[in-house]
C-alpha cells in the first residue's frame, strides 16, 4: 500500500537495525484516514470470503481491527490480554500463550467461547508482524473454537524476521500492507 | 443514548450490584455499527469546541476514540501503560498514575510529548466511568501538557459510584452515554 509506505518513509524512526518506531500514526497517535484506507485495503483483499468476525489482540491491533470490521460490517473480538472482574467469571474460554518480541515478555490471551465458534469465518488483523507469535496465537484460537481461518491482514510485516515464513508455512495466507527488508543505517527498504 | 441502553438492557448481563458485563458488544466483541453511533453522538456534543485530539487510555477506550476521531477528522492519541522497545527511547512523556478498579491494580500510564502540547484541545474518552480514576489521570496528562480540556465523552458511568460527581466538581463537562443509577437484584436503572 503505497500510502502507508510513504509514511513510514517520511514518519517512521528507525530505531536500529530491528526497531522501528511508528508510533506518530500508528501506535500511540493514531492517523484515522490511514487506518480506514488500511480497512479498506483489507476489505478489498478479503471480501469474497465469508468473513463473519475480524479478530486481534489488544492494543495496538484494536483500531485497525475496527475500521477493517466497519468495511465488513461485522463485528471485532480482541483477545484479552489480562483478567478483569467483569471478565473473571466468563463461563469459558479459549487460551494461548504468546511472546511479545517488543516488550520481551510472555503472555497468555484469551477469547471467551462466547464469541468465536464453529460457524465463524475470521480474518486476523494485527499492526506488525515479526516473529509471528500474535498470530500464531490468534491461529490456535480460532482453531480452539472450530473456526475457519480465512486470512490476515498485517499492516507492517518485518520480512528480515522469521514471523511471515513460519506464518505462510503454517498456510495461513498473509496480506501485509508493507513488508519492509531491512533498515540498515537508518534506512528503510521493502519488498514489493 | 436509547440504542446502549436498550443494548445495556438486552446484553449487559449483571454480575453483582457493582459489577455489570458489557462483553458482547463494548469490551471484548465490538458491536461496531453502534460505536459508529456513538461515536457520532459525541461529534454532534463537542464538536463547537475546536477539538484537536481525542485522549483515551488504552485498550478498552481505543475503538470508542477512534469512531469519535472519524467524526472530528482528528487523531486519536491512546496513553499508554507499558514500555515496548520501540516506546523506551521515546524523548520525553507525560506520565500519571492510575487506579483500576476492575483490575484492582494501580499502574502508570504516559503519553509522548511529541502528542500532546499547548496548542491541543482535548476530548476525552473512555467505555466506563467509575471512580473516575482514568479520567482524573487522563486529565493530569491533558495538563501537564498544557493543552486545554473541552470535556469527556463517556459510554457508561456507573452514577451510583463517586467518579462522575468528583469529576464534574473537578471543572471537567462529562457526556456520558448511559448513567445506570443501580444494578440492584439484578435490574438495571438509568438515570435520565
Amino acid at each position: 500500500m503505497q500510502e502507508l509506505k510513504q509514511k513510514i518513509l517520511t514518519d517512521g524512526r528507525v530505531k536500529n537495525e530491528h526497531v522501528l518506531a511508528v508510533d506518530s500514526f500508528l501506535n500511540h497517535q493514531l492517523d484515522i484516514p490511514l487506518f480506514d484506507k488500511m480497512g479498506e485495503y483489507f476489505f478489498n483483499r478479503f471480501k469474497d470470503r465469508g468473513i463473519t468476525k475480524i479478530l486481534t489482540i489488544e492494543s495496538s491491533g484494536i483500531a485497525v481491527a475496527c475500521f477493517t470490521a466497519r468495511y465488513f460490517n461485522v463485528p471485532v473480538v480482541f483477545a484479552r490480554k489480562t483478567q478483569s472482574l467483569t471478565l473473571s467469571a466468563m463461563d469459558d474460554k479459549y487460551c494461548t500463550e504468546v511472546y511479545s518480541f517488543t516488550k520481551q515478555t510472555q503472555y497468555s490471551v484469551f477469547v471467551s467461547q462466547r464469541y468465536l465458534n464453529q460457524d465463524d469465518v475470521i480474518l486476523l488483523i494485527d499492526d506488525f508482524l515479526a516473529n509471528g507469535q500474535a498470530l500464531m496465537g490468534m491461529a490456535d484460537l480460532v482453531s480452539q473454537a472450530g473456526a475457519k481461518l480465512a486470512g490476515a491482514g498485517i499492516v507492517i510485516e518485518k520480512a528480515f524476521q522469521e514471523g511471515g515464513g513460519k506464518v505462510r508455512e503454517a498456510g495461513i495466507e498473509v496480506c501485509s500492507l508493507a513488508r519492509i527488508q531491512a533498515m540498515k543505517e537508518g534506512r528503510i527498504t521493502f519488498i514489493d
